[in-house]
């Protein structure tokens, strides 16, 4: 019975992005843990980024300031 | 001091629903548990069907297969 | 596909309380909300006393005062 | 590693409020626990009114009643 | 800035397990988001038996009627 | 009618810091907020080192490599 959540920050995910991570986050929990994936449900929460604080600043401060979480 | 986050997916929950859902899960948390009313909160969250997966698939597109979550 | 969670303090609460709060909640929201009990999850997290802070104030502190959550 | 989630009803919190809360959290939490800013997350998430409630009554209910959550 | 939350009913996950659940996982949102793993935390959750219930059974009282949550 | 959820690896955090916590994230919210503090809730969840996760690897792992969270 997983349940899994899913929070990011809300900056222009698409829809095939998030069927993308429904997808793949489903079979690496059914597989790992060997579940039935019609008991699995995976819920993507997306975070204004005034809402969101990393090190003490709010991400859109730092979006302004060009810091991204990107991945170099 | 009982907290409940009830998570749906969004399809058209309406006010009148929030309160019954919010009366009644008070009274069934507080009447189990003999708790003070005055300490307990229900949150209600609200998701986008895109971003509720079940079984690996979006929401969304069981939706338009005309799969639904109702009772039979 | 609604998911509930309910977070109590952990004081005792008895496994036929736990199966209470499992039905009376799910029968709640499948019924408010006309959905599959099938396809609803209920999780029941019990929080240590230490951990549970309210007005500024861990409960285990209010416990020894003698401050209780009972339902007058 | 803390990640700090702090639920709210969506009342006109302002950028700046939402600010203060993510310094302040953190400040409190990185100095308490001796911890590394730069893994300290903080999610703010603002609820609306008819989806929160307290002793059983929508908050929306209760603002219509003129009973707020100010501080005395 | 993904957090990522993994609940599972608390029956006998391994430690490796749960290295390939957060390795798993951790690859599938950074790869679909391209983010940063070193901005990536993902927390698994243990729940009771007892404390799972799904279509208003525990899933404690699920098991000792043989139903699993295996895929079949 | 904040809560707050701080969610903190489980590596010997005392009463003491708990209260501290509590008391600290209590007097930031109702503060920045102007909320009642008797409408302020405080939950501390401590999770095993091996079922945190952080860019992909377990904190237990990476304690045993000496890859502490602290301050520097």
């Amino acid at each position: 019975m997983p349940y899994i959540k899913i929070e990011v920050t809300k900056e222009g995910v698409t829809r095939e992005q998030k069927q993308q991570l429904i997808k793949g986050v489903t079979d690496v929990v059914t597989q790992v843990l060997n579940k039935d994936p019609h008991l699995t449900h995976v819920v993507i929460q997306e975070i204004e980024l005034d809402n969101w604080g990393y090190a003490g600043e709010q991400t859109s401060v730092l979006r302004e300031k060009g810091i991204t979480a990107e991945r170099k």
